[in-house]
């Protein structure tokens, strides 16, 4: 999946300004991770401490999880009176195509506020850029202590594999993902897929990671065993209203709609455990669910016929932040047409949203290497 | 130096297009690397080869050398029918500012022929981004065995100090860099300004190389001991003439020209030698000088009209892609002005190559970090 990435540079559609869910949810998340940094400092002497972070993206989210695990190690310092970690070795991942130039660019200021902030010098601190798919090996064998990823392992390596070929591809009409129309193979094609990757993901991390690290993944799922339950699915169900209100009007091709289907896939905790205890290599310390709002937790009153356009607007610029990528390569769609499907789909959302608060289900989970 | 930027991009005027005469530096120095390469691994045992490319750029340049170290490891391998490095952890280094993006888009093509030419699987090369500047830390200690660096240490950290200071930034008037006109101290700044910056390098590559590590390293120098000599000094002597001309006509303010010096120096082989004994953790193995054609050694004939006007617009385009940010930044050039100020460079230039075949001095030099 080439083409995913999150909308690039600083402006008003840009994932930099449109993060505030993915911010929320590192909030959310933070106690556990914190929590995580702490156990693996009581049981390990680090002389050169590898932290990565995978899936960060590009925006005031990508560096704010690192210096979170940063402080936690240096607070620990001063707790105990001595240097658990003289040396960090941070590795910033995602995609090939994602903005790392971005990133980069806000490397000195970062630096500078290590420096006046911890008093860290240069000599011990390296932050490096790692592109490449996670559902595949990045680092060297045994070279991290600590692995971070928030708001990405719901989306997967490629639409589920038997809903690409030409045969399967318009088994779920209508639809952009998952939905009580869908047929069950549609559902088991992307259970499926998620099988496979997420077990990858935990292989090549068990491999790369020293014996007593940690991990600790956040990322979207579903309380319910049943996929089509309405927090896992339905802010997918909208986009496809909207893309098709344009598709009647003969300015997006329904056909293509058809076709499409989101490389996403929000899973039960026992569909994760499942996986993780065939892999073996790791032990669940925690594996907890939070309700995110889809606006991330915006104070507006929803009731207001202002405040349901706003919030309406909020999420799908949130949203179009993140999917517009796959959209455009999928779709061709012009801009101007892009512009009216994200105003079309904040009206549907903001009219939902009065009517039913449906939430993001995000679940949190502190993996811990075996010995 | 902020603003030191190649050209970015794929374009007409990006460094990607523009960029064969530092392809004709590497490949100049490529016999020099090979040795390197093989006399380390003759005496070292190497599990996991940590490799860096220092001011890789962007564009076809950046992981070519890479590539040949890489060639070189694995014709060993093959030659001694053993594995003499099992992985690969590669660090590509440039500046904040240098367009990572580019390069990491290319990193799948790049992956898939290591293991199509190579047969190397995923888990045995991890390639990086490093950005920063390599006049300090870049690496943890002991963490690298190859460290090559080409036609990137020219560049100063910073325009030299004395010369930035409103008393003394005129001192160089209607000049560039080191010019026959320049005073001794403007000289001076410069040798105290590279002396500086390169013993920083010198020093802060001790630290992150193993003992037996090797550096190869080939940038613009100059093979007589005076510093106005015009092998190092004159394209910069013609790109002022260019400048002045625009002056002239008030399209570019001359006092701009008078307080821009360029952050660049092309030392001699006694200034390198004295840096490197005085710090003392590296022997030199090498320490050569090659002329260079100021196109890269095109096959056009200069003593045609034609070849004039081609050779002068070629290297003219090869400047800009490097100096282009560095003028805007400064001098605040409109892109108009900008293209108006290298078609005269490239009239210039061509007239001044017809009558005088100037070339550029590359020095290459192949250090050892000391057991």
């Amino acid at each position: 999946m080439q083409v995913l990435h999150m909308n690039k540079g600083n402006g008003d559609t840009s994932y930099a300004k449109n993060s505030t869910v993915q911010s929320k949810i590192i909030s959310v998340g933070k106690p556990i991770m914190k929590e995580a940094v702490l156990e693996m400092l009581c049981n390990n002497v680090i002389e050169s401490m590898g932290i990565a972070d995978l899936g960060c993206s590009s925006g005031p989210n990508s560096l704010s999880v690192i210096s979170e695990i940063m402080d936690t190690v240096e607070a620990a310092n001063r707790l105990l009176g001595r240097r658990m970690v003289s040396e960090y070795r941070v590795f910033l991942n995602d995609l090939y195509s994602n903005d790392f130039n971005n990133i980069f660019m806000s490397l000195p200021a970062f630096y500078d506020r290590l420096k006046e902030e911890k008093g860290l010098e240069c000599e011990s601190c390296f932050i490096l850029g790692a592109p490449g798919s996670f559902y595949g090996r990045l680092f060297p064998t045994n070279s991290l202590h600590f692995v971070h990823s928030s708001s990405s392992l719901h989306w997967l390596s490629q639409v589920p594999a038997g809903l690409e070929s030409n045969d399967l591809k318009r088994l779920n009409k209508g639809k952009l993902y998952i939905s009580k129309s869908s047929p069950q193979s549609v559902v088991d094609a992307y259970l499926l897929q998620f099988r496979n990757d997420f077990s990858l993901f935990i292989k090549s991390r068990s491999r790369e990671l020293v014996a007593g690290g940690r991990m600790v993944l956040s990322f979207m799922g579903r309380s319910s065993t049943d996929p089509t339950t309405e927090n896992s699915c339905y802010q997918w169900e909208l986009l496809a209203q909207a893309i098709m209100s344009l598709a009647r009007e003969g300015r997006i091709e329904e056909e293509k709609l058809d076709s499409f289907n989101a490389p996403y896939y929000a899973p039960c905790t026992e569909e994760i455990k499942d996986e993780i205890q065939k892999e073996g290599s790791f032990t669940i310390g925690r594996l907890e669910a939070f309700e995110i709002d889809w606006d991330g937790g915006a104070v507006t009153d929803i009731h207001t016929p202002h405040g349901k356009l706003s919030v309406g607007r909020q999420v799908a610029k949130a949203i179009r932040a993140v999917v517009e990528s796959m959209l455009e390569s999928h779709f061709g769609i012009e801009p101007d047409v892009m512009d009216d499907l994200f105003i079309r789909y904040g009206d549907i959302v903001g009219t939902h949203l009065s009517k039913s608060r449906t939430k993001y289900i995000n679940l949190v989970m502190a993996l811990t290497k075996k010995w």
